[in-house]
């Protein structure tokens, strides 16, 4: 029989639908001793909130995120705010002693991450980050692939996370859908928003970095606040590239930007050993390439493989071969991990000191794009 | 405020767990009137029945689908069993002034399908027959496109539904996953399995079919039943492809085999109009491939369309451009409209009498198969 | 040393071209005995004829074919006229004792076709039909494949030839670019021009189909005639489309237009067996799609094989991996395999008698569509 | 009628072959006043200077260049050595009045290219280097799709050149074909060979660059070398990737190498503008993927143009459309160009000056790479 496991959510936009959405789908596709109960939702409208709890079914909701950590009949806080409060609920959550599931990117900075990791290791308390594209069947196979040594010599890495919703200059900043462009709620821009995710995958299939050279470019200088109704600065990078070396010897190549028209949210990544080549695109997200140089030489060609069969991962959890799944299983997925995780007391992964390395990385690009010079990850 | 709407569900196969998730899945992301409540799902095995209301959260169970048909306090049944139970609960539900929904083929001939619908339009019950894949997206943003007369003269339709999983002659008949090489259960192979998802898409989009030509094969000729444990003739068709003319001039080609190697459930469709194109495939179904031959002839090419956009069809409900969405949805985004429907009082498509029209079809070809001559579809 | 190999050539259209430069190109790509020399070319037209000497070296030309079949300094006919003057002419050049080489489809229909086998056998002179599509490496690797047993017993083979050129009613019959719409020239429309390859390659790929049954269309069913500056009757097929039964128990569908919007000359062919699949596309005419079902289960897919390796057929006589030859290549490849046999004296295919199987095909299909009949392939 | 155009040409090895395929071609598929006639062939080695001109029809040899730029019967000189030789052969070229056409890259760096262009300049002689792919039809297409002004503002460039056949440790350098891989004969590894190509074309798209990052990589550190049979080190960059900034305010990323398994000539290029985006790939050259946002929204996506009509460059030469042309054909447009040039007295490009540009970036790339630091590009 399973077990009630209260969730508290903080925020209610995009990613607070897509991890309640998460928390209601788990325990009909994946067994498992945990069972999500959807105890509060905090919103600091309460008109929200109230909207919120009824639609997707929570018990109760509240306004303030400080009510709703304190609470006794919570066991985990997952915290969908924008950025830049993502440190002081993680903190106060783990002193509560609450497990602790955090939007990406960790934080604003990594002085912010450094204190947040600290935190959940003195709580000692089961902590998560929503770097939830590891957790796309493809990529989860990828990674198999990788950890295998099939691919040999690792020579080259590459990724790119390009969108083009903000090429029009009337898009404001810092409103709800648009606090991704405001530096004080978002930190940076592409660099935490996307390039983060490209990032994760990299240091997960490929390794640690050991330095960077970055670009940065603000193509719209000033935006409407949707706060201030002012024009105001915008001190968010809107496209960000970089080079880097791997600890494995590989030089990796990574762009981002918000301004590549025709692309809605393309990421795509590539990784070529001796043996073997990779490669995925999220616009595609049910499909892995794969190259394989030890096929016969004649027939030898890059593979276009259907994720969709039940020994492909996660696949025997949906529906049968051929039938794509899409964006929002990554979520259900990287919870009924972290819910088995819980039962097994092992440890989950990504959690905040996985994310604190790419936030180290992120910091480095952005130091290195304002600073024009390579920089190491320390 | 949204009011309960009491559903029966009968089978818990594939069919039965997909139509479920809908259940649970459309009123978070679709609003209306009616919210559906699972109040009983029916299986023979009594523990199967249980495991899978307790999953699903069913509020009860039933072993006998007269039981659960006769219940008062449902107010929809649905019908997810092998083909040759549609006809007997579908009237019997009918009879009880239930709304039907059936899973499809509609019935296992045109005969049982005649008589369903003359059940359903006595009774006056809100009826829909699962033809899912014209919900999605993509297929519902093609036909838009047609009817909005832009194609011009339709000169070709053509599809094909392959798979590759019964190629192995030790695959049996007759068992859970395997009642669909079964003709006493199934009635016939892939013309009623696969071929009817492609008629149904193909009269939606280009109206009626005049008549047909067609082939058909069993490649295994004997299979061992699972309910015998003998071998046993096959007398199903493994694999089914006509010629046919539509009413509106056009000439269409249709195949459909599970003998394919290499394709899991590739369901494609293209129709060829004087002025535009458009296709699609199922295993990349978040992609619709339009050609429009107004565009500037020197940069003209078939477009591929991430049907991701919230202008696009049902994804204003999901999430944010790029991010797709898989099969499952498809049953969720009928649902909604059906809801809706009995909202407004409008007629639902697809219904029994479209399913018919389906079957007319599917029977007219299965003759042409047979007796080798062209057949009218009456 | 190489050994000079006078060719004369009939006709200066599309085809003239694409043979003599075929005749320029092969000894600098080719090692062998026989060098091509352009001898002389003939055109009913004398100011054609001179100019398309002067620009592609012809050393003559003539306006009369009768009187270039009768040259003494004539080697080999090379036959590039329209369908309604092969027959004559072949015989002629055989009579003579020339090597000939015809344009295909090898006749306006199967009694022609005999009577030009016949006297092609009775002289016993070398012979070549252009059914150039054999010659796409991509194809010829196909053979390879399929030759080698890889794909076990075949269940499916399909093929389409779509183009999108005569869909406005203004395109006239009967001229220079046009009489293929002129069924007194072409003796049928797609059948001959289009389905004629489809079915070469089919019988070399996958041996003899048994019966057809077809479905013709004319869509637009007058067109001014250049000839007659008169609105005359269309008697050729716009498209057809056809099932059929090969003898190794594989079924076929074949479907080919020049209505379908969007396609330029979209040739496609796919065959199914029971471990491996194989596809190929003119428009991207130096890519093979292989699927090994043999491969590792969660890493099989399509393979794309960009077919210009040193080891792909015919590959190491171009440039180097990665770069693409194009149509004209096709040509130059059947050509030197041709002068290979002259040399080594073994015989030659695609032959004439090939050409008339493929006839046989035709004739069948163009007969089942006008009766709505299955016929036999005699 | 035409006049014919002496050619001397020095280097037999691939580019020899290419270049004077295209002096045998372009006659026939191209007007113009001057026909290329083949004068003479230079190469050290006596029988491959002898075969290469029997094979090919050159009417005389050499063996020896001096010999050969000093003869009275030549027009022009073509340079097909590697690249170490390009600055002394094109400077006694251009004194003899001849004019110059030079395989690229330039020359081993920006100092003998300057001497090259002052020497070239003061001889007033036309010139030419092959920088072929502006010549691609799909590339042409998308220069006049930029200079038309319909992307608007340009935000991004990227480019890779990505192939994988010295992965393995066993390839030499310094060989016939391996000499690019000898830092003595080549000046640089992939960047003058495979990034030379790649910023031409960016150049021609998308105007200077300002400034570089790069990174360079050499992962084989020792090979044989051909013509000491000693392990020697390697001093070539196997990888160079780098970061710019164009003139016009957008960023461009870049990226080549020999290491990428799984890509034998991938030539890649994007170029994302505000109101429409481009891409091109040379696996598949005649496709140029377009993206016009001021499309209707819900049809709105990346179409692929089959770059194979009469309006589209070039291709009004070659055959019908939907028959693609292959990697040769670049060179033969750039020569019709070319001669066409020498005709209308109007300066051609890309030119010696042109590619002095490309050679000062590449500079700027090896330097940076080699230094860690930003270079401006002189």
């Amino acid at each position: 029989m399973s077990r009630p496991w209260n969730v508290g959510l903080i925020g209610t936009g995009f990613m607070g639908r897509a991890h309640t959405n998460a928390y209601r789908q788990v325990s009909q596709f994946f067994e498992g001793t945990w069972r999500p109960v959807l105890r509060a939702v905090c919103a600091r409208n309460r008109d929200n909130a109230q909207a919120f709890a009824e639609r997707w079914g929570f018990d109760e909701f509240e306004t303030d995120w400080r009510a709703l950590v304190c609470r006794d009949d919570i066991d985990a806080v997952d915290i969908c705010t924008p950025n830049h409060l993502h440190h002081d609920i993680a903190i106060a959550a783990a002193e509560e002693g609450k497990a602790v599931l955090c939007e990406k990117p960790l934080a604003m900075n990594c002085m912010e991450g450094e204190a947040m990791c600290r935190a959940i290791e003195r709580a000692k308390v089961p902590n998560l980050v929503w770097y939830n594209y590891r957790f796309v069947p493809a990529v989860t196979l990828a990674h198999q692939l990788v950890a295998s040594g099939r691919l040999g010599q690792v020579f080259h890495y590459r990724a790119v996370f390009l969108q083009d919703w903000t090429i029009s200059p009337d898009v404001p900043q810092g409103g709800a859908g648009t606090w991704r462009l405001d530096a004080a709620s978002a930190g940076s821009g592409v660099t935490g928003d996307l390039l983060a995710h490209c990032i994760d995958t990299a240091l997960w299939l490929n390794g640690p970095i050991q330095d960077v050279s970055a670009v940065t470019k603000t193509f719209v200088s000033q935006r409407k606040h949707v706060q201030t109704g002012q024009l105001q600065d915008v001190a968010i990078d809107d496209a960000c590239a970089f080079l880097c070396r791997f600890q494995n010897g590989s030089l990796g190549v990574f762009e981002s930007t918000r301004y590549a028209r025709g692309h809605k949210a393309l990421y795509t990544l590539e990784i070529n050993g001796q043996h073997a080549s990779i490669a995925w695109d999220l616009h595609d997200l049910h499909r892995l390439k794969y190259f394989e140089h030890r096929d016969e030489s004649v027939v030898r060609g890059w593979r276009s493989v259907h994720v969709s069969d039940g020994d492909q991962p996660f696949m025997s959890h949906w529906w049968v071969p051929g039938l794509q799944i899409g964006y929002e299983h990554t979520f259900i997925h990287q919870l009924a991990e972290f819910l088995r995780s819980l039962d097994s007391g092992t440890e989950f992964h990504p959690n905040f000191r996985d994310a604190l390395e790419t936030q180290k990385v992120c910091d480095a690009v952005l130091a290195s794009g304002q600073e024009r010079d390579w920089k190491a990850v320390e």
